[in-house]
C-alpha cells in the first residue's frame, strides 16, 4: 500500500468541485462542494449521535438505506440544523442537484456544516447549481475540501494506493474540522471515496468498525457535533472480485480503509480550533480494550492536559488525574507516564509518583508540534491511541465570537 | 436565617487562623490554614471519587471514621498526592498538631491542595506550627480562607443564622477553588463549622443529601480534582437538642446547610480559573430529576458554550448541541431557551429551532457579569441549576504553566 495524491478523486471514476455560491459572506471562501461517481456506488455512512441532528443527516439516511448513492453535494456557513424546515431544504439541494445530473435525488448524500440555527436559503445553492456541476472534474478534490472547511485551517485530503486480488485499487478523502469535535460514533464530516468493488453490507462494516478506533477517539473540544458524518462510496470500477465477505480480501480493504482515517484523524486533530499542537495519546497494557480506550479519551480530553502541553509543561500530574477520574478500572500503583517527540523521550512518572527528571529536557521535547503522550498501566495487553491537540488562546477567540 | 460575617467562626466554640510557613515561595502568600472547635465535634466529609485520591484524603478519612473530629489543618501549595511518602506526611501534620493543642491525632482532619506529585517537605510545618496555633482567634476565618487559595482571585466565606428549637445556631463555611473543579460525588475544598447540635450519623447524612444538588453541579473545567473534599464540624455549642433523625430541625439544618453550600458554589464557579462571568444553568420542565440535572451541567461543561459566553456571542446553538450530546432522554422539538441577566431576558430558541431576536439586546445582556441559561424542556415536573463559568484566554494562561 502506498500513500498517494487526489484526495476524493484518486479512485477510478470519481470527480469533484468546489464553488462560491454565496452562502458565505467572504466571496473568496468557497463555500459549496460536490463529488459525483460516474457510476452508482455502493453507499455507507455513520452519523452524529447527539440527539440534535442536523436535517442533511436524516436526509442522507434515508436516500441511502438502499445502499447505493452517486453524489455527494455539502455546503459550508450553515449547518441546516434546529430549522424548522430543515428536511425540505435538504430534499431541495438533492432535488436540483439530481436534476442537474440525470441521477435519482435518491442517490444523493447531502452535508452541510456551519452555525445551528440559521435558516438556510436554498437561493444561493439553487442559482450556483450549474456552476458547481460544471466546476467538478478528476483533479477537484481540493476545491471540494476547501468548499467544506470552516475553522480548519488546512484542506483536509489522503488517499492511498492498494492492490485487491491482483487489481490495483485506490481509496481516498476529505475531511473537515475542527470545532466541536468529540465524536461518539460518528464525526464531523468525512467523505471517502474508492474504487473498490464491495457490497454495501461489507463497506457498512468496514466503516463502522473502523471508527472505533479512529474519529471515535478525537476530540479537539468535548463537544460532540449534531451534524457528525463520516460516508464512503465505493464505485467498484477497480474490477477486483466484489466483496462480499470478511476474507482477506476485505481484511486489506479494511487496512486501506485505516490508513486513510487514521491519517484524518491526526490532520483533524492538529488542526483542531486554536491548536498549535498535535497530542497523541497511546496507552498500554490495560485490561480490556475499554479501559485503554477510556484512559487515552479521558486524556487528550482534560482541559488542564490540554493547557499545560500548549505551555510546554510538563505537568504529568494532569494526566494521572485524567486517568483517576476517567471511571476506568486502573491500578494507579502500577502506572508509568513519558512524554514523547521527536525531541527524545522522558520518564515523567513511574508506579503513580514523581521521578527526578530535566525540566529544560522535557521543555524542550514539549516544544515540538506533535507530543506522545505515553501510558504504561503495566496490568494487561490491550492497547488504545487517541488523538486531540492543546486549548490555546486562540480556541477562546475562534469560539467566543463565532457567529460574527 | 440570615447570611452573617464571620465565616468558619460564626459558630460559637471555633477559632481559625493562617500563616506563611514557607511552602510557597512567595512570602505574602499564606500556605497553612488551622480551624480549631473548643470541644470535639461530630464530624462528616464527602471525598473525590477520582481514583488518584490525594494523601491527605486517605488520612482524614481514617481520622474521622468515629464520626468525631477536633481541628482541621489545611495547606496550599503542594497537594501531597502522588508522592511515595504522602501518608506519613498527612500523618505528620496530624500528630505535629494534635501535640501542641493536646488533642489527639485522630482528631484532625488534613487538606492539601496545589501542585500534584512534587513530595511535600514536613519542614516548613513542623517549623510554623508554633505560630500556626497561635494565630488562631475568633476573627481568623479571612485568614484560614487566604491561607487555603491557590489561583482563587476572592476568599470565599459564607455564614448563616438560624434558629432549631429555640436555640441560635450558626453555619458557616470557607472554601477554594478555582481550577480543576468538576466534583463528583464531592468537590474542592470546602470546610464548614456548624455550633448546632447533630449527631455523626445525620451530620453525614446532611452532607452527603446537599452536595448532590450543590457541589456536585459545578463545573469550572471538566476536571475532577484528586485532593476534593467537604467537611463540616458540628460541635453543638448553640445547645439545641441534638439532631438524631429525619424531623423538622433537621430540615432546618438541611435549610441552612444549604443556603451555605449554594452561595459557595456561586462564588466558586465565578471564581473559576480566568472567569470573567459567573454561568448560572437552571433546567426546567424534565422527565425526571436525572435528567435535568445531566442536561444542566452537559450546558455548564460545553466549552463552545463557555467560550460563546465569554465573548458575550447568543450563539444559542451552542447549547442546544449540548443538550443533544449529554444522553439524557428529551424531545429537541419541545426545548425553549432563554438568556437572562439584571439587563434583561429573551428567547433565543423555540420548540429546538431558532426565533428572531435582537442581537443588540442579546449583547447587552452577555456583557453582564452573572448570567442565566433557563433551558424549558416541557417535557415534565423536574427541575435542576448547575454552575460553572465562562472559557477566556486567562484559563489558558494559569494553566499553560501552572508549574512555573
Amino acid at each position: 500500500m502506498k500513500m498517494i495524491e487526489g484526495g476524493v478523486c484518486a479512485a477510478k471514476g470519481f470527480s469533484a468541485g468546489g464553488i462560491h455560491c454565496g452562502i458565505r459572506k467572504n466571496r473568496t471562501k468557497r463555500d459549496l462542494a460536490l463529488i459525483v461517481s460516474e457510476k452508482k456506488a455502493a453507499a455507507a455512512a455513520v452519523y452524529t449521535t447527539n440527539l440534535v441532528k442536523g436535517a442533511p443527516l436524516t436526509v442522507t439516511k434515508k436516500h441511502i438505506s438502499d445502499g447505493y448513492a452517486q453524489a455527494v453535494i455539502c455546503n459550508s456557513g450553515n449547518a441546516n440544523t434546529c430549522n424548522a424546515n430543515g428536511i425540505e431544504i435538504a430534499e431541495q439541494m438533492s432535488f436540483l442537484l439530481a436534476e442537474k445530473l440525470g441521477i435519482d435525488a435518491s442517490d444523493v448524500i447531502v452535508g452541510s456544516t456551519g452555525v445551528i440555527g440559521q435558516p438556510l436559503d436554498i437561493t444561493p445553492i439553487k442559482d450556483g447549481m450549474a456552476e458547481l456541476c460544471a466546476s467538478v472534474n478528476g483533479n477537484g478534490s481540493s476545491e471540494a475540501a476547501e468548499a467544506i472547511m470552516t475553522t480548519d485551517t488546512v484542506k483536509k485530503e489522503v488517499a492511498v494506493e492498494f492492490e485487491i486480488g491482483g487489481k490495483i485499487c485506490h481509496l481516498g478523502g476529505i475531511a473537515k474540522g475542527s470545532g466541536m469535535i468529540h465524536p461518539n460514533m460518528a464525526t464531523m464530516l468525512v467523505f471517502i471515496t474508492t474504487d473498490c468493488s464491495i457490497s454495501p453490507e461489507m463497506l457498512q462494516k468496514a466503516l463502522s468498525g473502523d471508527i472505533k478506533n479512529t474519529f471515535n477517539m478525537v476530540s479537539v473540544d468535548g463537544d460532540t457535533s449534531t451534524n457528525d458524518m463520516v460516508s464512503v462510496l465505493a464505485n467498484g470500477l477497480a474490477g477486483n472480485e466484489m466483496i462480499t465477505e470478511d476474507n482477506d480480501d476485505f481484511k486489506a480493504f479494511m487496512k486501506a480503509l485505516n490508513t486513510v482515517t487514521m491519517a484524518l484523524c491526526r490532520i483533524l486533530a492538529g488542526d483542531g480550533e486554536g491548536a498549535t499542537k498535535l497530542l497523541e495519546c497511546k496507552v498500554e497494557g490495560a485490561k480490556t480494550e475499554a479501559i485503554a480506550k477510556t484512559v487515552a479519551k479521558s486524556i487528550i480530553c482534560s482541559s488542564l492536559t490540554k493547557a499545560a502541553m500548549f505551555g510546554a509543561d510538563a505537568n504529568w500530574g494532569r494526566v494521572l488525574c485524567a486517568i483517576g477520574y476517567s471511571g476506568a478500572d486502573v491500578d494507579v500503583t502500577k502506572i508509568d507516564v513519558y512524554f514523547e517527540s521527536t525531541k527524545g523521550k522522558i520518564l515523567v512518572c513511574k508506579n503513580g509518583a514523581g521521578v527526578d527528571f530535566s525540566e529544560e529536557t522535557a521543555k524542550e521535547i514539549l516544544l515540538e508540534k506533535e507530543i506522545d503522550i505515553l501510558v504504561f498501566l503495566n496490568d494487561g495487553d490491550f492497547n488504545a491511541t487517541a488523538w486531540g491537540c492543546d486549548l490555546t488562546y486562540d480556541y477562546v477567540k475562534i469560539n467566543g465570537d463565532y457567529r460574527t
